[in-house]
């Protein structure tokens, strides 16, 4: 099944935008928790409540091997219905991005992938190859550094626009087999608005609220598309340490349950 | 010992700016080779030749837990006085950069690193907190989707600058550790000037040469500080796969002496 197809699927079944990052950090986890344990505690308490996992790779690579082998057992686990998105952000030439798409889509088994812009379209294209999995392509990143270089005006064509803007236009007009998608953090409202107003119906891959401090009333009511969904509203910290006692993975469930409701929430006021 | 240090050292020792990259494909190898054995034989075999070495780690991770512990098993085969430099074009927010950080640095024990700067500052800081470490921000990169967003004419303070353009000056801005470097791609000379007449003494990481095309007697010329040094020109296919049969490490014994030659004649043509 194509990734935006489950992603639509089970966002409806379980009434939910929410996205859970699942970014092991042994400094914050329960004491004697193993990295697998940890987010099989965590996947098992929020399954009902999520449209997506996102593990970032980058916790996992630090932890080296053990790390890596704790991933592969994560993305197996996590029922089949549920996509599982790398967030990666690899950019390379094209030979080598053929390379990172087969560690993530064949190896891995990913649903979807991060990537970055700056190396152009070959650097994109070995990805989309994968006409089934999704891939989302940094746009306007959540953090503080996002303006050094994403906000820079750019001349194009017919006048000027942000290089973030560019990034999103030229996506879309390399979305031939229609399983690109964008991500932009939630910290920047009016970028995600404006986003969201010049691409109708591409998904988006929102983080930024919680830790990062996004506003969620406004994150929902700029991210989401004329249905109320091609949203996915992630949250990492915010519910996986909840708590970082025994009942760390209950209180994700509250947590998880929470924001779930909170979204839902705002979804039906913009759609009133 | 720094990385810049320990590059200029072994540069000196071998009389070498020659780069081999590291990046094992099953289908390009010599049948039955494992991948640190062959890995072992082209440093066995070119180690008195080159003045560094580059995994670029797609190819180890798109061969799942094999592929990274012989990555591991090659960076700590390496012989000491040659630095490893990571070819992984990371990128992403501070809490996440940090975990790359750890695994490149730390993990791995790699002397420097490639990073993408999409994501601006923060997405940096966490390397170069690492000071005897090299990081070698993408700048140029030698693909042709480089043109996509990399050569758009930006507005800055002053006037217009193209992106790859800004890129450089950032970094030479960053630079507050003395251990950033710039990743030039050989395939666009004029560009590889312009970045070494505005940054006269930064390292330049420098691939492009052999497979995709670029002109060595240009690269060089361009390429290297006042001094003839500080460029790092990598060559990976053109050496590790100069013979795919039983002599492939005599092979790349042979195209690294040759291309190390080629590069000291164009030096020693450039300093008259």
């Amino acid at each position: 099944m194509k990734f935006i197809e489950k992603l639509t699927t089970i966002a409806r079944k379980n009434k939910s935008l929410l996205c859970v990052g699942l970014d092991p950090d042994p400094g914050l986890m329960p004491a004697q928790a193993g990295i697998f344990e940890f987010n099989k505690a965590i996947i098992d308490a929020t399954s009902d409540l999520v449209c997506a996992y996102k593990p970032n790779l980058a916790f996992y690579e630090a932890l080296g091997n053990e790390g890596l082998t704790a991933l592969k057992r994560t993305v197996d686990y996590i029922p089949e219905d549920i996509p599982v998105i790398a967030d990666a952000k690899r950019g390379d030439i094209g030979n080598t991005a053929k390379a990172y798409a087969q560690a993530i889509f064949s190896h891995f088994n990913f649903d979807a992938t991060t990537v970055s812009p700056y190396l152009g379209f070959d650097s994109i294209e070995p990805f989309i190859q994968y006409h089934d999995k999704g891939v989302f392509i940094l746009c306007r990143t959540s953090n503080a550094g996002a303006v050094d270089f994403q906000s820079l005006r750019c001349e194009v064509e017919n006048g000027h626009r942000l290089l973030f803007e560019i990034v999103a236009l030229r996506a879309s007009r390399w979305n031939i087999h229609g399983n690109i998608g964008l991500v932009v953090g939630a910290t920047y409202p009016e970028e995600l608005r404006s986003i969201r107003q010049n691409h109708p119906d591409m998904p988006l891959l929102i983080p930024g609220i919680g830790a990062q401090g996004g506003d969620l009333a406004l994150t929902v009511r700029y991210g989401v598309n004329a249905q109320g969904e091609k949203a996915i509203i992630n949250s990492s910290r915010q519910i996986i340490y909840a708590s970082r006692e025994r009942d760390f993975a209950e209180a994700a469930r509250r947590a998880a349950s929470t924001l779930r409701d909170q979204i839902n929430y705002h979804l039906s006021t913009t759609a009133e």
